[in-house]
């Protein structure tokens, strides 16, 4: 084991929260769960008297790259060393009976994280052991606790899993990409006289081809055909390419505006 | 190969989304799907062309039981044959360049199969082949797309963790947990007598002990006392246990109103 402990004391406030794994157990799970911090640009990774010691080739493995992009984890023989120099830890956990303690979804405990950076604050999320989870004497030192609404038959996540929800949720809490959006690429919707002329043209071709049984239906059908093709906001080319068929079908190249 | 095409005919519409991962290659990374999907409420994997056929015992392994809770994974020849029986499906990706196609956040995919959902309509979500993705064929069955904010110097998620991504917003999108609260277990903020009291006690012993210099430091500190001491929202076990610090530091048994 080449394990060292490592001074919180050079460690300055810093803009993300750092993530702290409890006696972590399999390399694996700290792989993953370097990737899934540096998916979501968390890079302050702290171990906690890691089992197979550090560093550990399992977890270089499972980082895909991540660990050797991002500082090198720092390694604690203590929760207490390793959480000294923040002002507030969430504990990841279910929720204890015989604790007061303020509980946070992962959704609610970013938004809170961000509030504590902007104050300045240092923040941390403890993450315990694979199997038995953090002890009442570990989520005593935190201030919070974090727990994810999950199926109550099948609650148990998987410790990579779980640093992930957490990342992904302070990313998302800092984001400002749009929820929903179109992708146009290069192209843009055809404007609406671009729309108008081809409603008119296919309205005309069909009166011509006797499509409306009465004046009545016409104004019906006529409708219902804007409808649906505004729904899909044609692009100026795929208006084109419904000339191009429409003159096809017809048989009428003559016909055909382009 | 034990691999058997399913027919779709006989899936009626469901009040829960599917996921398809599409020639996924890693039984682990079927068996963290799984479990992920079935922590927040999932059941129902379909695989395209899985590359080591079913079952995979790495896959069960890795899904810590929850593909021995779930009703077995549909296995299929082709993406059209998984997607067959779905009104709505999300392909996951990053942007693609030439097409036109709606583009959401997990987050804001989830609230659109919800919508779908609850118009009857059955969605799917589907995941590309861990190194390549889904291609552009694929995509093109698709309605729409997702994609995750991620750090654009790392942003290649795991299968899993994707997964996990999109079934956790699907949970949140039908959760009604609380943000955050305060956990009191069975105990109950004393009531502001009881407080009243305690300060009442604390102020008289301070005076006693010439703590207070002037009446201006005195009226400034004990405000500043009651602001601190009301913030933990202190039951009244708690408040006991601080009379009881009290007499102890002041020595005084006697006066201890306990």
């Amino acid at each position: 084991m080449s394990m060292q402990s490592t001074s919180p004391k050079s460690i300055h406030t810093q803009n993300i929260p750092c993530i702290i794994l409890m006696q972590p157990q399999m390399g694996e799970n700290i792989g993953a769960a370097a990737r899934a911090m540096l998916n979501f640009g968390l890079t302050d990774l702290r171990l906690v008297a890691p089992r197979d010691g550090w560093p550990n080739q399992a977890a270089i493995d499972m980082s895909s790259g991540a660990l050797d992009k991002m500082p090198p984890p720092r390694i604690f023989d203590t929760l207490e060393d390793a959480i000294a120099d923040l002002h507030f830890v969430f504990a990841t956990t279910a929720r204890p009976r015989d604790m007061i303690k303020d509980i946070y979804t992962p959704r609610a405990a970013a938004l809170q994280a961000q509030e504590n950076i902007h104050q300045k604050q240092s923040v941390g999320f403890v993450f315990g052991r694979e199997r038995t989870g953090l002890e009442n004497t570990d989520i005593a030192l935190c201030h919070a606790i974090v727990t994810a609404p999950t199926n109550p038959d099948f609650s148990s996540l998987n410790l990579g899993q779980s640093v992930l929800m957490i990342a992904y949720e302070w990313l998302m809490a800092s984001d400002t990409t749009l929820g929903h959006y179109t992708e146009m690429g290069d192209s843009f919707p055809a404007a609406n006289n671009v729309m108008e002329d081809f409603f008119q043209r296919l309205e005309s071709e069909l009166e011509s081809a006797r499509f409306f049984r009465t004046p009545e239906v016409a104004a019906k059908m006529k409708r219902n055909i804007r409808n649906m093709l505004q729904r899909p906001r044609l692009t100026d080319q795929e208006v084109r390419t419904l000339h191009g068929i429409i003159s096809a079908l017809i048989g009428n190249k003559e016909k055909n505006r382009l």
